[in-house]
């Protein structure tokens, strides 16, 4: 065995199973020792902004991690943007980083750079091996690190003669990573707060997990608590019997003015909600100025436990439902009209990777409504995300749905997710919400004071000259799609698209 | 003013006239003031390594620094890879980033990053505004930073208040950064050495400019030195006329081999040669072990006068010519035949942006007999870059032909680079070269003591599968284009596109 196999076997033996890869010329016995450990999966991607997306896409719907394989500093550095919305998510993420043999680093070759510099930023721990004897352990230590909760990056960099040299130590299995308990002081006082009145919960992170939703409910029907969401958690439960929760709006005004009346806010594995973007004259915290915070679980600690533990201190009671019929439009197509009819056709148990942007809020308003499903947003807000999450969810998830919703601006940042979601034969219904300007911008730019959007200025906010054709950008890449301008054109392929299985991509034209 | 309009009008007065932009919410100031100060133009690019890229090709053909507007920390880590290429190939590049307001940082939002640190592997001068009366100083303190020899990237950090508050200071204009000459006693030692022969010169960065190559050629021709150039050096003048020139060797045996009987090697502002991997048992320099390197001119100093004076210690001699004639192959497309016929087509004084990564070193040996021309390589080895440089190079050369030899792998990186030719109408012609598959990577794989490929690595290693369309990629995106697989035909349509203007893509077939 090389110190590369020794890797390999240590990542499948921690139940690592699938390595998103773009591979370079210090990664090659990485990349050989795949067909001696076929347990590992490797999945191509033409930039490396893909396989972190993917990763993070991945680990969100698999709850455990994925690996990426990148090609030294400037291969990580590529990754960074999707690794910062990760970061943002607490996804798990082991990254394997090839670096210059140990003894080539003296001599400032081209592609010689601070890897570790590069890496620190995203990640939670960051390791440069120092032989390959060691390769195995330090890859036991990444995963632990990706683990540790609330989940985090971690980033393991080996260089090429570590891999390539003999090494017969694989590295041992990480154990379970347990939360600590909520003291049971903060429950009784969570529970005083509810009992008065005038209090919501703010949630996040695990806590939107299965057992958490259930244990809000239960929390909700007893007080008649309002339940907030952090709109940025990694993984949202949404749609009809969910109804219960809010999601945080967008905009800041929104936002604060939902939260009129509440008091106290009990935080469940999140800060307190800020905006976005600052913005003149308005200050970056929502809560209304006496409401009061109250940290009820850290996101390291066992927010699902000590919801249950809140939950049962309350009477049990019956939430009614809250059907919303949904609207069945025709004509020419709208940011609300797509909204409501992939609203009603989502099949239960679908997975969104949402990139809407400016098309979010008005078509959301719909999918509070759908069938229940689970939503991934760009935790970070770095766009260019989407795509590339909604292929490491169908990698990690082959038998759910996903559906991919998406801005045509954003979807420009990371497009080569197509090819590999073809490659793979990904079940990912991709919808590209085309209006062709980064719309978001329009409206910020008046947000920070800007009377009117002066031509030149408008110019850089325009993606329309020359027109995207997103149909023959899909095809090019080996993902079928088909453009529609109505609603009755854009129903059909969608229905068809959920009917069928595989990618396909649709050109909504707004 | 406020504080955007005094960085726009800073930028312009010290001679920075392009901003190539992907904005977002914090830098919206910065592009409405735009139509204020109608001397700057903002050239779109749809992700950042686009605009970081274009940047470098800009800068390496004007020889004068572009800026580039990029949102937040995520922003800049988009275009990380093509700023350490642009630092490899010291660049001077004015990176202006936006930042999170003052009051907003201490809150965690989503898109909150550490930007400094994101900034510091690639920069050679990073800094954070404190004030938006500070923005016009600390703009030509950057412009300062980008140009001390031998040309950087600065990168100016302007959180959102600093650009939406009034301020009044325009910065000042940054004063010429001369070399320091290099001192007499080198040059004399220098004229010793190659008067007792077996010595050659190795020249890299600025000694490429025509001075230098007119000096270099005077040496060559009354010493008989040979003279070598450093392959990753920014702008490379070759063709006719200049093949006394050797660019040094990819592989490094054959790099060794071609120095073979040199016992003292002139360092004109370069490094020693060195391997651009490390490969097991085989060291990463490349001088033959009797073989010295001597210190001619550091990559600070003025190389130019030195040659100039080294050249004026010999006689004058003439240089006999060393036509080659080039093929005119037909049939089936090889790397060769496509060499040989883009040669013999160049036009003079035309730019290559060269990522041909396996095909370069087939291709090149016809190139060096093409008419004289600039060819600029990707100086980091980080693949992605070669479509935004030839992006940059067209901006920055609107009368000299761009042809960009780009391989399939590598083009995929940084695709969208077309959408902004075509919008731009850059007169570029870009070649894919269409082998569908990683080549180098086979190549390496074997190198690095795999005996054979096995199948599970080479679906790694293949990009086939499904096949990319690059025709209908570049019309997608507004760039005409058509597919050869004969050499007939890639005849044919290079001869046309050289001779329209605007952008054109061929897909050669391989």
């Amino acid at each position: 065995m090389n110190g590369a196999e020794c890797l390999l076997r240590t990542l499948v033996g921690n139940g690592i199973e699938v390595c998103f890869m773009n591979p370079g010329t210090s990664e090659m016995q990485f990349v050989a020792a795949l067909d001696g450990v076929p347990e590992m999966r490797g999945i191509l991607g033409l930039e490396e902004n893909i396989c972190s997306g993917a990763a993070d896409g991945y680990a969100r719907v698999a709850e455990r991690p994925a690996s990426t394989l990148l090609h030294l500093g400037p291969g990580l550095a590529n990754a960074l943007s999707n690794l910062h919305n990760a970061r943002k998510a607490r996804s798990p993420i082991v990254n394997i980083i090839g670096e210059h043999a140990t003894q080539h680093t003296a001599y400032d070759a081209p592609l010689t750079a601070n890897t570790e510099a590069f890496a620190a930023p995203v990640s939670a721990w960051t390791y440069t091996t120092r032989s390959a004897e060691e390769v195995g352990r330090a890859a036991s230590e990444a995963v632990r690190a990706a683990l540790a909760p609330p989940g985090g990056v971690a980033s393991l960099i080996v260089p090429a003669d570590h891999s390539w040299l003999p090494s017969n130590s694989v590295g041992a299995v990480a154990g379970p990573a347990p939360r600590p308990l909520v003291e049971e002081g903060r429950i009784v006082r969570a529970a005083e707060l509810l009992a008065a009145g005038q209090t919501a919960l703010y949630a996040g992170g695990a806590a939107l997990r299965p057992r958490g939703v259930e244990a809000l409910r239960r929390i909700h029907a007893a007080t008649g608590a309002r339940i907030f969401v952090n709109r940025f958690s990694a993984r949202q439960p949404r749609g009809r019997g969910r109804e219960f929760m809010t999601r945080m709006p967008y905009f800041p005004e929104v936002a604060e003015a939902s939260m009129a009346g509440v008091r106290h806010l009990l935080l469940v594995e999140t800060a307190q909600p800020v905006s976005f973007f600052a913005y003149p004259n308005r200050r970056s915290t929502l809560m209304p100025l006496n409401c009061q915070a109250y940290e009820f679980a850290l996101e390291t600690e066992d927010s699902l436990d000590a919801l249950e533990r809140l939950a049962d201190r309350f009477p049990a009671s019956v939430l009614p439902a809250a059907a919303m019929p949904l609207p069945s439009p025709g004509g020419p197509l709208t940011v609300e009209s797509l909204g409501a009819i992939v609203a009603a056709e989502l099949p239960e148990n679908a997975v969104i990777s949402d990139e809407m942007v400016s098309s979010g809020e008005p078509a959301n308003k719909f999918l509070a409504h759908a069938a229940p499903h689970d939503t991934l947003p760009v935790c970070g807000g770095s766009i260019g995300q989407g795509l590339p999450l909604a292929l490491g969810a169908a990698i990690a998830a082959p038998h759910r749905k996903v559906v991919s919703l998406e801005a045509d601006g954003s979807g420009m940042y990371t497009l080569q997710a197509l090819w590999t979601m073809a490659r793979e034969r990904c079940d990912v219904v991709i919808v590209i919400f085309a209006n062709r300007k980064y719309r978001i911008l329009e409206i910020e730019m008046q947000r920070t004071g800007v009377a009117q959007v002066a031509p030149r200025a408008q110019t850089m906010l325009d993606i329309d000259n020359p027109t995207l054709d997103w149909t023959a950008l899909a095809r090019a890449m080996g993902v079928p799609a088909e453009r529609a301008e109505t609603c009755e054109r854009f129903h059909d392929l969608f229905r068809n698209a959920l009917g069928a299985r595989g990618p396909f991509l649709i050109e909504a034209i707004l």
